[in-house]
């Protein structure tokens, strides 16, 4: 195989991962960032465990290093990203190179404007440049279960038929997320749909739900575990619950609890955008897999963290905390999932086994966690 | 009365005409402008019959310099954006400042990237600084008809209950656009349904089809002409064919000329948009109307400029050229636009007597039409 594989964004929780994961199993890599997510840290004190260097100076395991090469690159400077792509001729892209974080979307006018002209010109830039190419790569494209919200009937994958006055057509599922960045993934939608058409390239959006763990396991390298993040602004609930078990604090759950959304371990995440890459769709068309294994309400994850602490004889408590967010929390779910389950992927959903398998990890490393930054500093409300 | 309007984008084809007409019915308006366009049409070379100077050099009619002030101001800077909405303190702010070519944000790649950044970054800042005041405006935004495309089902005016699996829910209509500057006006939809529903502010959307005609009629001032642009890169296609049959010229259909859009004459723009101040939505609402008068395919068009032309002793021919365009040459269009109907618009739709008036407007102007500039010189196609 000489599949060659481009990560933009690849510095980051996912990415990092992703990266070494391709070059295990026997892609041509090139790993790229900016290192944008190490900056906005250090401007919001947030600290992680694991907490990586710059993407020049990141450790690639011995048995990887003839296949994976990481790099500097700012996706968001177009001559930069456009040589990029036509030295190394990429057969698959994934980006990755957004801001990822709701809070810090929500958090002032700066970051607002920076999470929407960052998202937007990276992924501009990436399409337009793809474009130019003669040989155009399969773009994957991370998107997000929050693009759809919480609608009141059920998702599908991507698209739905509508049928209304006799006549019916397929559109784009209906969406309307819940913050700032989130929006960002919207719009990001709508430019990458019309780029398909227009210029008829071939793209695969992952609508993923909120991932957890950091483990990556492949024979090639053993057991390695990415940048962890706990804190209100980078951490996700999964993360951020073993980091409060871990350091005997009460789990916050915000509002009532019944949020429901779909998560997926780190692990199912790599496996779903290996079968995106090995699964491409013909130029022209858009494919969108929802990228979730299982619906869980953020109450039945702080159960699920009582539990497992009891296993290492911890006694976690839930304390409620005021909704900092701008969200339904009482309402119907439903969302498809079963596209990527029938490209082969094997789900391995939070169980207790994996809350505990995440406690203990945090409680290895349970110095490296600040706990001055686990509680919600921003809200959505101004 | 003493109801304040600000109008962002007041030097446009549409901001200027909508300065004085307000100005005229007694509205207290502030009109600002960063000149872009002119600066644009320069970079291109378009030329327009009614040239207008820089926005501070406007000529003001002396019956409207007590309640129409004219000022420079680049609403893509936050700062001040913001200290304009304080110190004014608008009860209406109408955004019409986008960059609003879709054969522009198709030319190359800069230009794209501009119409993206801008028109994003310029709705985003109203938005937070619409979010900073105490007394927050109603704000009215120029979206357009080309959001929604050419869907096989009938067009509502903004909002689809959709019904799925015995369930239903109510969504923004569908939107899928064929041209980078249409797509931007989705994507603005996109941010301002956010901001709607997180920060209730109260906003009206003026899904406008093209509009044609230059000519505002007030008791106030008598007659007034605003700008036109005939050219491919400003003109829309009713403009474009007056400028042709005036010349002489062949009008131009692009491919088939069966493509169907909905159109509305300037003056009947200028009166949605006093019925959408005079009818503002409640906070946490977005009123959203379908703003054109009749619906009417490129051929129809045409054969309307043959017969007008035959009044003047004109023998106005059709040629057929090569659609630049990506977009559909056959297909199903049913719009809704009974809401500004039911608020009182008295349509003037486009007619034998309107193209005749429209004909003879470019006769007058002959000599100052650039017929070089006509013939499309943007493909849509990479």
């Amino acid at each position: 195989m000489n599949h060659k594989v481009l990560i933009l964004g690849a510095g980051g929780y996912l990415g990092w991962p992703a990266s070494l994961y391709f070059a295990s199993r026997g892609y041509e890599v090139l790993a790229v960032d900016n290192d944008s997510k190490q900056f906005l840290m250090q401007e919001t004190g947030s600290r992680s465990i694991n907490e990586p260097p710059s993407i020049k100076d990141r450790e690639i395991p011995s048995s990887l290093q003839s296949n994976l090469t990481a790099e500097y690159l700012d996706c968001r400077h177009f001559s930069q990203l456009e040589s990029c792509l036509r030295k190394f001729q990429p057969d698959t892209v994934i980006h990755l190179a957004e801001q990822p974080s709701a809070p810090l979307s929500m958090q002032n006018f700066d970051k607002s404007h920076y999470t929407l002209i960052n998202n937007l010109e990276t992924t501009h830039n990436i399409l337009w440049a793809i474009c130019g190419l003669k040989k155009r790569p399969h773009l994957i494209k991370l998107g997000t279960m929050g693009e759809y919200g919480t609608p009141n009937i059920d998702i599908e994958e991507g698209w739905l038929e509508i049928r209304h006055n006799s006549r019916s057509d397929k559109f784009l599922y209906p969406r309307q997320a819940s913050s700032l960045y989130h929006t960002t993934k919207i719009m990001d939608t709508d430019l990458i749909w019309f780029f398909v058409r227009t210029h008829q390239l071939a793209v695969t959006d992952l609508m993923q739900g909120p991932v957890f763990g950091c483990k990556i396991s492949e024979d090639s390298f053993g057991e390695l575990f990415s940048e962890l993040c706990y804190d209100d602004i980078f951490g996700t609930v999964i993360n951020r619950f073993a980091a409060q078990a871990a350091r005997d604090l009460p789990l916050t759950v915000y509002g009532s609890g019944n949020q429901i959304r779909g998560y997926i371990a780190l692990q199912d995440s790599l496996r779903c955008m290996e079968l995106a890459t090995e699964n491409p769709p013909q130029p022209g068309d858009l494919s969108i897999y929802n990228q979730f294994t299982s619906c869980l309400s953020i109450n039945e994850i702080a159960d699920t963290f009582v539990q497992a602490g009891k296993e290492v004889n911890k006694s976690v408590t839930i304390r409620r905390v005021t909704n900092p967010r701008v969200e339904k929390e009482e309402h119907y779910y439903n969302p498809q999932n079963i596209k990527l389950l029938n490209l082969g992927l094997e789900p391995h959903p939070l169980d207790l086994e994996a809350a505990l398998e995440l406690i203990q990890f945090c409680l290895q490393h349970r110095s490296e966690i600040n706990t001055d930054k686990i509680l919600p500093s921003v809200t959505w409300k101004k």
